[in-house]
């Protein structure tokens, strides 16, 4: 029995990612399946792209971790597998699974149908028609190999994203990359790789001293600190910051070391 | 262990789908359940009912299919099971399960309470008290017939759908059915029915051809393609057509053969 | 195999659910999870409390319960476990877990690192880094005496709910505590409590008789129940009553008993 996650942009109004867990439970009727995030907004590649790349690592070895954002479909866009040491990646190749931190040991276009569930997909839903199938069987104990041509990882398209840091040995500018549901703002800036666990954050017209959690500002007020995903965050404890401040993903942020 | 989905206008607020799962769980624990969607607006039986007709045929033989859009309730209206040759189907007799295409070999009326939840439903929230526990009866092998008295599928409810297709060899017309998390519009002009693979569609001002997939179109541009259902659809490429178009369910839509 | 619910006020439009399914599974990958809703207003402890009491006597014995609603989240407040006869309930010391009707038999103070994710839990995710974790060894037969310091159940917090029910044997106020997906307005008024049948509501200007189902008013009109958890509640058959009457929580609400 194994895991199988599904990342997508369909939503919760219609039946599409139910559809899709059908499709899975005929062909690997023993599988358990997590919802990471239907959310995504609509065709926002780089927005899939980052909730998976801070969510695969929780999940035990062997898991298949298929994410779908993907507004190429039924065009020339390749569908992808991926296999990393402990993980499987199965989705469209236009960037969504390239923040995977883990070197990516194969590579495959998806390209038998004998692994899809008809050998005539629609042209608006390989979540469907291809990624849940091959998915499955690869929970089923199919090789990777077998599901497709292996391809050059160096191929893959990769997303331009906004970030833009910069490290002087004084300071280091980013962006906010992410808001969450809860209106905190996430940057790229990522404590680990600064190597000082003090400083202050300048973001639009204010200058916060990096703390330890929401809870060390007043009721309402502004607080800098590193988040559950390792990056620098701008938050409102009990409020939030994002209809506060009226900011948006690409705005720049600077972290001043002390 | 057997799969059991659900499908509801219940929403994500509250916690009534989770309390209908620990239902089910306590009934039948090796059961796998798998949410359609709880996303149906608001006691809107045709949307719940053009869901669960478009999402059942992918599970597997033997799934359980729950489906409760029920603005009576507690009223006079009738809750009841039905059997296909390989599905089960469970709800309140209002038209929500009438979308299913396989022939109905044996319906009852669930009117036996040792297989409710209590002899003594609550008024309002059958759901847990009666279609939950009664499935999960059915996951655990208990025959259809033990569950209530049998009924002619004849009398069943039928909804009246504002569904007016018509076809004089040149043309046909329909309407637009559904309207899906994405905004592409879906009608009820199903194109395996027609047997032909070019057309034009008009609808509102616009006419267009019918194209493959959404990227035949430019980014922003308005496509028509046969979607995933069958049905054609009207759609923006990386966009949304219902907030472009201003657009609503009924409005008519025509598909010019060529 | 066990049964685990979550709840929290996360949302669903990020992967954190998800990434505390991932903890889950990887300590007890047998588990049965259940969402009970993600849809709890952000740091509202108190709506959290009411989806939580009204939700958990659903579930099978042994059931393992997790909320999260948790703005304290990296303060003093404590990480507690409950345990009952029949359950076990994790998450902060803040009010949220003190619905519960049942006679708490063990409370512990989960101070034991062993059992988390990791000893050096982030500041603002302890559903992943703690709870879940905890959780999960919860549902692997760890003894609940194992993950902690007993505490006394008594110097649990507790909340001040605005709940001002009075009786005079004539008229019982009290407020909306909860207000549901469909617009419904849940009072706490428990009808059990006050063992009459009948009576009328007086709520705003209008005065309602009680009635026993939605479908007792004609469409659109306002009704007055016994709802499905056993409180009073107003609505609207096939309607929404909050949008229609612009009420609010806390808006007070009278039973005359006749």
């Amino acid at each position: 029995m194994g895991v199988l996650t599904l990342l997508t942009d369909f939503g919760d109004r219609d039946a599409y990612v139910g559809v899709m867990k059908g499709v899975i439970l005929g062909i690997a009727p023993q599988t358990t399946i997590v919802d990471l995030t239907h959310g995504i907004p609509s065709q926002n590649v780089a927005a899939g792209r980052f909730q998976l790349q801070t969510a695969y690592s929780y999940f035990p070895p062997g898991t298949v971790h298929v994410a779908i954002v993907d507004p190429g479909v039924g065009s020339a866009r390749r569908p992808i597998a991926l296999a990393t040491q402990s993980a499987w990646f199965v989705g469209p190749d236009n960037g969504l699974l390239t923040g995977i931190q883990d070197p990516i040991q194969m590579a495959v276009h998806l390209d038998r149908p004998q692994y899809w569930r008809t050998a005539q997909p629609s042209t608006t839903f390989h979540g469907r028609d291809i990624f849940a199938s091959v998915a499955a069987h690869l929970c089923t104990g199919v090789a990777i190999t077998d599901l497709g041509r292996a391809i050059d990882p160096q191929t893959l398209i990769h997303l331009t994203l906004p970030l833009n840091d910069s490290a002087d040995g004084q300071s280091m500018t980013g962006c906010i990359q992410s808001i969450d549901h809860f209106g905190n703002l996430i940057s790229n800036l990522k404590f680990e790789n600064t190597q000082v666990h003090a400083g202050e954050i300048q973001f639009h017209n204010v200058r916060l001293p990096l703390q330890s959690t929401y809870a060390d500002a007043a009721i309402g007020n502004l607080v800098a600190i590193v988040g559950s995903h390792g990056f620098i965050e701008i938050s409102i404890n009990c409020g939030n910051a994002q209809q506060q401040l009226g900011c948006q993903i690409g705005d720049r942020i600077t972290l001043y070391l002390s």
